[in-house]
């Protein structure tokens, strides 16, 4: 892959993600040669901007990977699971933002803040974390390096698209119907979400947690190379469009001030600290909306535990969460064949 | 106040609560012989329909109170401090919604659930707890009366409602305004609340927490009686009409299982345990709005400590964390007196 610019595929090029990967590739000035953006039969013929240039939305077979160099997958796991060998089998690195593969030991889960040199490991597949895991380790990752981190409690409120470009046409929709006083239709999520709080992402596992939750645990293990820390989450669907926020209680192992880690995470690269309270400046999803960054607030000594600090996260879902780290995890891969 | 009816005032009788208050006192029949609905000079001449009789709002002044048993208060700590005095020289007993008189040792906070027999001690005030911590202990007491709680983490999802009938139609209107693609009106809160949820509810202190977290500290503390209990609470506002929603890790003395916690909360009185998460079953502010009893579900074992559950609580905030659980008080103190 050593060249000077790159075909890049995006798989589910129509969907909440994947028209933020074509925009974060132009954004970020990628060294795109070919563009080919791949979909369902649905949205063949569909165009979408990319660098100014209209480009036609092509269908997904497992022929269409010739002479690509990266594909970029995000149309759910068992597109994912279906047409990655055949990309890999053309050539091509596949960037997955699936949770096909995430668990899988061969195949690295990379966050280029975190753990950058886990990509040389790959054997045609990069997994892409789940969007609330990664935005919370981009958070944290400093103050593990300075201290580790043993322990993690995470309640989440999170956005609509993150299921996808549905879940916003859903909440609108439904927000006119009752404003119209006519019964909103539910279809994406299980529950009305306008006016509402859903404490339920993904499905259900035997212990009771929903396997959204359970990524949270085992994705920050497997990023941080770190089988011991301990993460208990509540993932909850609130009725904002886009950008998860969380409330988070880490357990240090050394004793961590709260001035030394707004230092730390002042330092971090893709964290904005916003945390001054006196004149009510946090983050929330109308300002972190649309920002590459991590954002982290209400950093205070935690009333309960010792050694722990609380704070309040949020992140654009689609981008840190999902196409700006994928597009992070391409240049890495660029930059590890250039050199 | 050893009769049979009883004459009753509503401070702040047109606002989100004074308004429940009136259909509670109707609901639960509660014996009033005269309903006086007293409020500023901006709402005299209102009517409020009371067991199916309009009555109309008087203003409220300190002379007022004249002939009244009990006056319920819920128009705001400085007009607590203001007239209450004014009530109890009039012979009334104050149940106030206000955090006025919270944290002074000589006046009792009542769950009636929970501490009922404090209500004794009351020199003429009797408050009523934040309605967040009322919630959470309403639905935590038994758990706690099997084996006493040590620590609580809680994160919550705050209904607009919280902050009174304005804050419902800031919301509304701020929706139609972002419909119509016009700039939403900003006043009742400090950001915009439709599409956003803002981690900021009353001002901060010095810890970094707010008023209202530490309330859920300080409330939890003297409505158990027990000073050594630690709670670090994150109270967040949400775009919900009504309902507060939170997600709330206890760590226990003893260890319990699930399904003992299961059995003491479905043996509660004001809890009901909506639990099934093989059907999709658990609660949400669209299934607990306008119920008097609190909500409990998503009842798991903790995966970060040792003896330790987490669940998902859901209450009316204007019920039980307010209008019903002042109307419960004044059963109580009626019921005290009959004897």
């Amino acid at each position: 892959m050593n060249k000077k610019r790159y075909n890049i595929a995006i798989v589910g090029a129509t969907g909440a993600v994947g028209r933020k990967i074509s925009s974060v590739l132009s954004e970020r000035r990628f060294p795109v040669n070919i563009l080919k953006l791949l979909a369902s039969s649905n949205s063949i013929g569909k165009k979408i901007l990319f660098n100014g240039k209209e480009t036609v939305v092509e269908l997904l077979t497992k022929d269409c990977f010739e002479g690509i160099d990266i594909a970029l997958f995000s149309a759910g796991g068992s597109i994912s699971k279906e047409f990655a060998p055949h990309a890999i089998k053309s050539g091509a690195v596949v960037i997955d933002n699936s949770s096909a593969f995430r668990n899988d030991d061969s195949v690295p889960l990379v966050i280029p803040e975190i753990n950058p040199a886990d990509i040389k490991f790959h054997r045609g597949i990069i997994s892409n974390p789940n969007c609330t895991t990664a935005i919370m380790l981009t958070v944290l990752n400093s103050i593990y390096k300075y201290s580790r981190i043993e322990k993690i409690i995470v309640s989440s409120y999170q956005s609509v698209s993150g299921a996808g470009q549905n879940g916003i046409v859903e909440l609108e929709d439904q927000i006119k119907c009752i404003n119209d006083r006519k019964e909103p239709i539910i279809s994406k999520f299980l529950y009305q979400i306008a006016y509402n709080v859903i404490p339920h992402i993904d499905s259900f596992t035997e212990n009771g947690f929903t396997k959204e939750e359970m990524k949270m645990v085992d994705e920050t293990r497997k990023i941080l190379h770190d089988y011991k820390i301990r993460v208990s989450a509540t993932c909850v669907r609130v009725p904002v469009i886009s950008v998860h926020s969380m409330s988070v209680t880490v357990i240090t192992e050394k004793n961590i001030s709260v001035e030394k880690v707004r230092e730390l995470l002042s330092n971090s690269d893709g964290v904005t600290v916003l945390d001054d309270v006196a004149k009510n400046i946090y983050p929330m999803p109308i300002n972190s909306e649309g920002k590459f960054d991590c954002f982290a607030g209400r950093i205070r000594q935690d009333l309960v535990f010792k050694n722990a600090i609380s704070m309040w996260i949020c992140g654009d879902q689609l981008l840190k969460g999902a196409a700006l780290n994928a597009v992070q995890i391409a240049e890495l891969l660029i930059k590890n064949t250039n050199r």
